[in-house]
């Protein structure tokens, strides 16, 4: 690809030769000549004559460099997209293994690639350029959009709606029943049963070995564009908004709505039925327990404002020294009070 | 289905008419004609007249209400009841698909629902009415009560026992071998091997891709009534008492005893070989590192009296105001030392 | 077994019968005439004339007991290679199952055990006595090295190189794509393609349903010896140090190093890019937030030195007393200043 092209893929400008190749993007410290790579650090930029890269991705023009530079203002994004320009493939169906099981009224779509050992129910609608590989399991009245991707052993319960371009990472579990259970006169536990269903929009990614309950009544929600890291747990009738990312080992409780364009990070847990506004960041290991405003920076336990957290935790790590003076003090002004009587006797 | 049958079915008292029709079950905003539906939080009380459900479960009588009521003590219970009576589907056994793979001296019940891609090992027991999804692999000498189910892709290991009625969600591991490991001369890991076993009792349910590890010598037992929600980690010998609910991303180290009826929040984690009392109640994130008494409730890590907690968080949320006043006091007192001094001489 | 094969294996000196034969390894209070056993605990030596074990570790000889004694510095190691030397199961290939689908240019072993419903894709080297159990699925390019072992429904993603004797539990995923995006213009999130692999050395052990996820560029690398629990998660990049073992439930962020032989407790979490430095040992639920230096001993969220740690930790379960502690002590001091100035005038 001519830098010429790459540019203009990634929206950045050229300052430099139109006309030369780059066939990968590579991190700064492993380009080679041929590569296109990144230098955002100052470290790095302060090393950038050393690169043997044919191009360098920087957030604004170098004078004192004579090398190809592709200018753009958010450079980590141009860099990513041209990772993808040079490396991401192509779909090219493999077509449908001979040994699929797929139940009675189910529509394929076209130029699919179904790996061995998928097993597809009744009355599934599967679009185009779907990938399911080895060990997916689709109940009953599902439907999958096009481009959608199942990586292996991926189990989905009956009538899931999955969106296109989806991503769903080996183990992920779609539609499994929420956990509502009401203890009865006995103490036993009753179930309440989970009739609804798990929506998956378009562009999302599920992370391996996570799960994501359906709902009681009504429906689980994942919007457009929701990536979700390993290991989460998403429960009955929670929503996700759009473009929010999720790290792994995070948990929502039932109910729980999430804003749009949030941050959400690992170990994160929530209550039931919190809601967080738009735009939030829930620093590592964050416990919601009640609402959390549009816009929040969150850490803690109780989940509290991060640069209040930050204060209490610098005070937290000295309490013993706290506890110390405070103990001393009660000495003084326990001496001073004997002093003071005795002087005013 | 009648009112009258309904009523009885679910432990309540009809006021209105017997012979009323109900379908479904519904919350209340989305109950309609046809649909019997709960008002138990007092802004659905107030607002109990707009409803168009034919009837709903109440927890008291209302004088004003002249359409059908259902009263029970308990109303969300009998919600639930009233969900199952509405909305449990019968088992209706499909057969054992022709491409079972299963071990010899294998026994298999009657009126097996047995989907494609199972595999069974030697010498197993399955009873009757059982319900094994695609990707099911059940190992050597395992038995399976009557009437449970297992989800898409779930793994029992060797010589696990499980009940009747048990539900196990796709892609939870029954049966691994626990973590006991002890460094060598030169640090590395010895495995100590883990001969013991999974006994699952009656009416447990285990969440999606949750893993519950084998005993090292003795059983890890769940017992009659546990249920655990998704990602939940189980270490070899732990045992969980009847009708403990355990939330999701909680894990007991090995050897926990969980008494009966206990309730365990998201994210909990326990230290080896603790013990938690019969009916006691784990909030969120509670880090166990000591046993716990029969009803306590607690909080925090390591875990404490949940109000005890309470009033700590309360007062580190405040810390940094509480250095303020100790600095301003410290200068107060020094302040009031030198007057003292001075008026004194 | 004669004690005197067993002392050599376990590196014990034995005190009584070299001709008494031992067939199991098994806990003191369960072991029986014909079993080793291990009385470590000052409560089992005290007992230790009850027990009709054929032999009992002890970690110094005891002048007092009549019976076989093998005596060993580490006693607890000396019954890991008891329990090993007594029930370890040797591995009898069951063969190559008929069912296999394989891809093209995949070189098989020999002495396997591959049992049903097993994929493998192209190009993959399979090493000798290697077992894989059904529902497996290994992708193309894969190397999985001699006497290693997969457990049900694994899925091992393209390009992943895994070492000999390893064992992967059940469930587990190795290789899925490293969780990165950055967001465009319009907040949406693009991925960052996820080019590198999963290096997995010989002697490590995956628990079930753990997720170990490829490089983003470069490999992430579990090194010789590492032992991790269920339901861990492993960021892209990360490598782990040799002998290293990790509880439940924890998870390292993109790009952590952690050193050799060190201790992660369960729920353990880690920010991107740490370093965690040799033979540390981080307490259960630790939040690494920067690095951590070789030796330390870690706890609380920031992480910090465990002692310190604990010291807080006292103090603050008396906050709610410390602050009425401070608020009398404003009061007193008032007072004070109040007597002063009236004495004063």
């Amino acid at each position: 690809m001519t830098l010429a092209e790459l540019a203009r893929l990634i929206k950045a400008d050229l300052i430099g030769h139109p006309d030369a190749q780059v066939m990968r993007a590579r991190p700064f410290e492993m380009a080679e000549q041929g590569d296109v790579t990144l230098a955002l650090d100052p470290v790095y930029l302060a090393r950038i004559r050393e690169s043997q890269a044919t191009a360098i991705i920087v957030s604004a023009s170098l004078t004192e460099y004579s090398g190809n530079l592709l200018v753009a203002r958010d450079a980590k994004l141009a860099f990513a997209r041209a990772i993808a320009a040079l490396h991401q493939s192509v779909h090219k169906p493999i077509g449908v293994s001979s040994d699929l099981m797929v139940g009675q009224g189910t529509v394929l779509g076209k130029d699919l690639s179904i790996y061995p050992r998928v097993t597809i129910g009744r009355d599934v609608v599967i679009g185009d350029r779907v990938t399911l590989h080895p060990g997916v399991v689709i109940g009953d009245r599902c439907q999958i959009g096009d481009d959608s991707t199942m990586h292996s052993n991926v189990s989905v319960y009956d009538d899931c709606e999955i969106g296109r371009r989806v991503v769903i990472h080996a183990g992920a579990v779609i539609g499994a029943e929420g956990f509502g259970f009401v203890p009865d006169e006995q103490g036993h536990q009753v179930k309440l049963l989970q009739l609804g269903r798990v929506r998956i929009e378009d562009d999302c990614e599920i992370g391996a070995n996570s799960a994501i309950d359906r709902g009681g009544f009504g429906d689980t929600v994942l919007r457009r564009g929701v990536k979700l890291d390993n290991l989460v747990q998403v429960g009955h009738n929670c929503e996700i908004g759009e473009d929010t990312v999720v790290a792994a080992l995070a948990g929502f409780s039932g109910g729980t709505k999430v804003g749009r364009g949030c941050v959400v990070a690992g170990q994160v847990g929530t209550n039931q039925h919190t809601r967080i506004g738009d735009g939030a960041t829930l620093t590592g290991r964050t416990a919601v327990t009640k609402n959390v405003k549009a816009g929040a920076v969150m850490a803690g336990m109780p989940a509290q404002d991060y640069n209040a957290w930050r204060r209490s935790q610098v005070i937290y790590s000295n309490l013993p020294k706290m506890a110390d003076r405070l103990k001393r003090l009660e000495r003084i002004v326990e001496e001073l009070i004997k002093d003071f009587r005795k002087d005013s006797q």
